[in-house]
């Protein structure tokens, strides 16, 4: 019999969902005191079990117990199959679990959460939400002509999974969305999907430049001085991809120099981004710390996904979004 | 020959539209500095003209000559026409206007701006974005799990063209829009439409509950304390009608009870809000001082409205938007 590692919120979240596969599984929970138990009885076990499966989400990976809960993965001598709770594979975690898994599948249910995040940011900066604000701690009954979602030029580098929940998002609100990625044809909610080799000639027409694009040899570095300076000064810049995608000194001194005019970062080159960074205190800036899919929805997308894969395994039918293996063996 | 009325802002804006109609109409317009001139010459007018139509926009309204632009309408013996920018007719000013003119229309291009502000504050609140900015300013890397619009249970309370303005934007981002109002049946943007009569009951369910109904006996001071109680504890309260329908000291008290958890206001019981206002310090409130119409969004489509019942007024035509003479005499 097969044994499942959850963490132990998750466990007891879907209990009820899992219930009937008493017989087909052993399931086994972690929790944040890096306890190990058997999941059904409560009986804690004396030491870390082997497993074969398990479900790395954010219960898991931002639980004070990820070192035994990945410890728990890597020193079972026959691991069979890894459901992330992310899209993304380049963190070293993630690859070294990759490369022990027979199967590794991945997970886009954060991109909804995602792409609210991006409304958002793009919402506070047309409505001069620093202004207001600071309007509002003065007492100061003071009107400001804003700007509108509506009409908006969006450019989304990067037009996958997360840049199609942006794109349908600002074209449900009127905005008008040019997709750019390398795979060419039409996609939901674009107006236009373009080649990224057009990266300098669309920059200039953009009123929010979203970065959300894998990260890659040719991506890393790619929002750099002259990235920016190509930019309208009364453009967005917002980056839900990685921290590694953006120059920071660049982007400071182009926010610096007039453009663009604001920036909005869920990433950043180090996280957890270090309290004495100048990015928090730049006045054109908004840092997120990399929460932009901490939702409820995100949790309960990402429990279905592990749920449906769950089904399909115990089935021997082929798993959605399963990852080639070559993947993790060329990192 | 006909005399119109405009801003001197309005007219540089829109001259190339009014080419062709120098035999039609004589153009004189007002300055921020209350001088008047003849539109298309320039030349300097002594006094104020006697005039015939006007256009009441955003221009005039909150031009230091506003009072000028006034005076020139109620002095003039004869006044035909007068378009207004905004939905609206309870403004005094707009009253007098009202009585004095012959044919008086509203515009109702202020909604898709207005909508935008709905969906920035909740954007805003469901994200915790004072959470986020206090962390940000003491630059702490914590992660906030935050909420999401989609998914989320609106109660829109005056569901005409502002409400639904909102209703198509939550619906169109996932959320679930109850709109409420006297006219029964079905209504863009809104899964369900309800009467006014089963407020208390409908109040419960909502994650946000939005206020836009005109300002009538029977919605002032309709957000009372009892309102606030019916309310569910982490629900967002928004008011972008008139301040006349919330009691603020109900509303701070219940703030402070915990019921609802936020709420934020583009309207208030007296404009412009005093300084000492208590409502601006509240840290469960967000004022914002009654521009939620105003971007260059609003202005473009009001010129349009101005122009195409211009030319239906030119014609003999029927004008849109024309209010029954009553709802002024009444007053």
């Amino acid at each position: 019999m097969k044994t499942l590692l959850l963490h132990a919120r998750t466990f007891a979240r879907i209990a009820p969902r899992l219930k009937g596969l008493n017989a087909a599984l052993n399931i086994v929970t972690v929790d944040d005191a890096a306890r190990f138990h058997d999941a059904w009885t409560s009986e804690a076990l004396k030491e870390a079990p082997a497993v074969d499966l398990a479900f790395g989400n954010i219960d898991a990976f931002y639980s004070p117990s990820v070192r035994e809960f990945m410890t728990a993965i890597l020193k079972s001598p026959d691991f069979d199959w890894f459901q992330s709770a992310a899209a993304g594979i380049e963190n070293p975690a993630l690859v070294a679990i990759g490369q022990k898994s027979k199967r590794y599948t991945t997970n886009h249910t954060q991109a909804e959460s995602m792409a609210e995040w991006a409304i958002w940011q793009a919402m506070d900066f047309f409505r001069d939400g620093p202004g207001h604000r600071a309007n509002q701690a003065r007492g100061e009954w003071k009107r400001i002509a804003v700007r509108e979602m509506q009409g908006s030029r969006w450019l989304i580098v990067g037009y996958g999974s997360i840049g199609q929940a942006v794109g349908k998002r600002v074209s449900a609100l009127g905005g008008v969305v040019t997709g750019m990625r390398r795979t060419p044809g039409p996609a939901g909610g674009a107006a236009r999907v373009v080649a990224p080799d057009t990266l300098m000639a669309e920059l200039p027409g953009a009123d929010v430049v979203l970065l959300c694009p894998p990260h890659t040899p040719e991506t890393e570095g790619m929002a750099d001085a002259a990235f920016f300076a190509a930019m309208n000064p009364d453009a967005l810049f917002l980056n839900l991809g990685r921290g590694a995608l953006v120059d920071e000194d660049a982007l400071m001194a182009a926010l610096d120099a007039g453009r663009p005019a604001f920036a909005a970062l869920d990433v950043t080159k180090t996280e957890p981004l270090p309290e004495d960074s100048a990015l928090w205190k730049h006045h054109k800036i908004v840092i997120t710390p990399h929460d932009s899919s901490d939702t409820p929805g995100t949790v309960a997308r990402g429990d279905e996904t592990f749920l449906a894969n769950l089904q399909l395994y115990l089935d021997n039918e082929p798993m959605k979004h399963l990852v080639d293996r070559s993947a993790f063996l060329a990192g």
